[in-house]
């Protein structure tokens, strides 16, 4: 906040006494209520995302006793979902939520923050973002639009998705008509397939009907509140389309800039603690769902030949390399990432991987 | 805070006005400078671990806007580091940051909230104390003692350890003498082994000369910094003993009771975000670290066999099983422990564990 927004905020609680002014424009800061709109691209209150973004506000208006308030605005409320990342760049909304690769259009480096096939898992993420190099990278990516942008949630691996055609072998993805959008949707057309792009709400009827043949959503916890399995033959793993999605915040650079240092502090937190809590709240709400799925409504689970894994990995690694070299920026995320997995492989192999494996 | 602490904090700034006594209250609370000790189980600035714990206060201090101060100490600076518990509940700190492992004398429950052989990693971890009512059972395990428990750091999955002696089957660990604290060193025992219990500083000089066979310390980033791959032969992996461990905050409730609704919430807000925090730091400096081992210093690298790990796996069952029967207390949080794993194991499986299996 600047000065003479302190001494006003000050004069308009009518508390200026013989004290200083240093100690009146302290006060000021504590008494002044600032009021956030946040946006988001969720349905509003949409489980595990939408009520992430929900916790986001809360925590922030709690933390802060009330001096920010933050009101979230589901998808279509105050803006379409789709554009979020513009009204946080005019300060039209001081906040949003929502997935980076949905802004693709503005900048191709914004999907290497979100999901990548065989990419990193929601602990690598962490890793690469907050000690491996790449949240300042995302900063710099977001900076021509006045956008701070911040991890605030992660879904965990999320499921191959929903198939009502059984693959044995990488011939059978081909001509498959498949809901499956972003850089998953690239890699399947090379495999021979057909990415359709739905939202959310038709996926069922589309399934159902045979419109299309198959489907990827996010995992146990939201596939079985759409009703996925009463639609599909089988439920294949794992999502090697999006091992580690990370949602996030933005924020309009100069709104953060104007609170004083404290509310900044426990903005830039409190999306850190919705990114612990949503991958925590993923973690038992899939189990659960899972357990349903399997031991209710006996939903077949699959797991995809590693031939079909190997291909889809190889060309992957291509889509990728293409999509590295449209511009400098989206090079210089691309390399700090692949780098990144690269070496945290041996690492992840020999814990999380040996122990799981031994368990 | 009660009522009658506002009053005399508010009067104490000389800022009473015309205004109503709330509002000058609600002054008082920004304005009054409370102090807090945070005692520690790790030498001062310990990396990771250590400055885990310094970013906690860092950040409470910061996101109070420096309303709430708080000072870490190493151990032995105020209180030995396995009386930091007792110097919580008793209120000589009103905080502390350790492993909850450390009190199993004060209560045999706590050591399901820190590291059990063949337990959860840490996104398990959290997905059992946040949404699968773990960390209300740890509430209510520390409840007599007057503290408030929070988790406040992860290492990730660590390393079985450095050894000597090459194990190629469970008769190897006959006669071993390792260094392995707690319920990884009971289960050693029962396969036969010697478990020594030494602390950090005494580890190198025991395994050069020979005092003992093996050690476990916590993986490539702190193993490395202590030197063990100049003392011992081989590398061996996974943890199987530690496989998310889990640090811990106490707050001396009383203390976390006075404070102003908004400072708790950034106090137990704060233990989140250095929870998330911590895993992250060590899953890149591990991967840096390994890389340097491997490459640099030669490490030999062995996967304990399946056969090792399966008996390791048995005893441990059996252990765990005996720790659970030593009260009401503890078997209940075992049960919700082991109901949690084995329901989450079918989802990391087809998750986690199939997702890095296939990259």
């Amino acid at each position: 906040m600047k000065r003479r927004h302190f001494i006003k905020a000050a004069a308009s609680t009518g508390l200026i006494t013989s004290t200083s002014l240093t100690s009146a424009t302290a006060l000021a800061k504590s008494t002044a209520t600032i009021k956030w709109k946040m946006v988001t691209t969720w349905p509003k209150n949409f489980p595990g995302l939408g009520t992430g973004a929900n916790n986001l506000a809360k925590l922030i208006t709690q933390m802060s006793g009330g001096r920010l308030k933050v009101k979230v605005y589901g998808a279509k409320e105050l803006v379409p979902a789709f554009e979020v990342f513009d009204a946080v760049s005019r300060g039209t909304a001081q906040m949003g939520h929502g997935a980076a690769y949905y802004w693709k259009g503005k900048t191709a480096a914004a999907q290497f923050f979100a999901a990548v096939p065989f990419g990193l898992t929601a602990q690598e993420m962490n890793g690469w973002l907050y000690h491996g190099g790449g949240l300042k990278l995302w900063h710099e990516t977001y900076e021509p639009f006045g956008i701070i942008p911040a991890a605030a949630g992660n879904t965990g691996v999320q499921m191959a998705g929903w198939f009502n055609k059984e693959i044995k072998s990488i011939e059978d993805l081909k001509g498959l008509k498949m809901r499956i959008p972003g850089l998953g949707g690239e890699v399947l057309k090379r495999a021979g397939g057909t990415p359709v792009n739905l939202p959310g709400g038709e996926i069922f009827s589309s399934l159902k009907t045979g419109a299309i043949d198959a489907t990827e959503w996010v995992g146990p916890y939201n596939d079985m509140a759409f009703g996925l399995h009463k639609a599909a033959k089988f439920y294949y793993y794992p999502g090697w389309h999006e091992p580690g999605t990370t949602l996030e915040a933005l924020i309009n650079k100069q709104a953060l800039e104007e609170l004083p240092a404290d509310l900044q502090s426990i903005v830039i937190n409190a999306c850190k603690v919705v990114n612990l809590d949503m991958i925590s709240e993923y973690t038992t709400r899939n189990q659960q769902a899972l357990d349903t799925l399997v031991n209710k409504h006996k939903v077949k689970l699959l797991k995809l030949p590693d031939e079909v894994l190997d291909r889809l990995q190889s060309l992957s690694d291509e889509v990728l390399n293409e999509v590295a070299a449209t511009d400098k920026m989206t090079k210089k995320v691309f390399e700090s990432f692949k780098s990144y997995r690269d070496k945290v492989k041996l690492w992840s192999d020999i814990s999380e991987l040996a122990y799981l494996t031994s368990r």
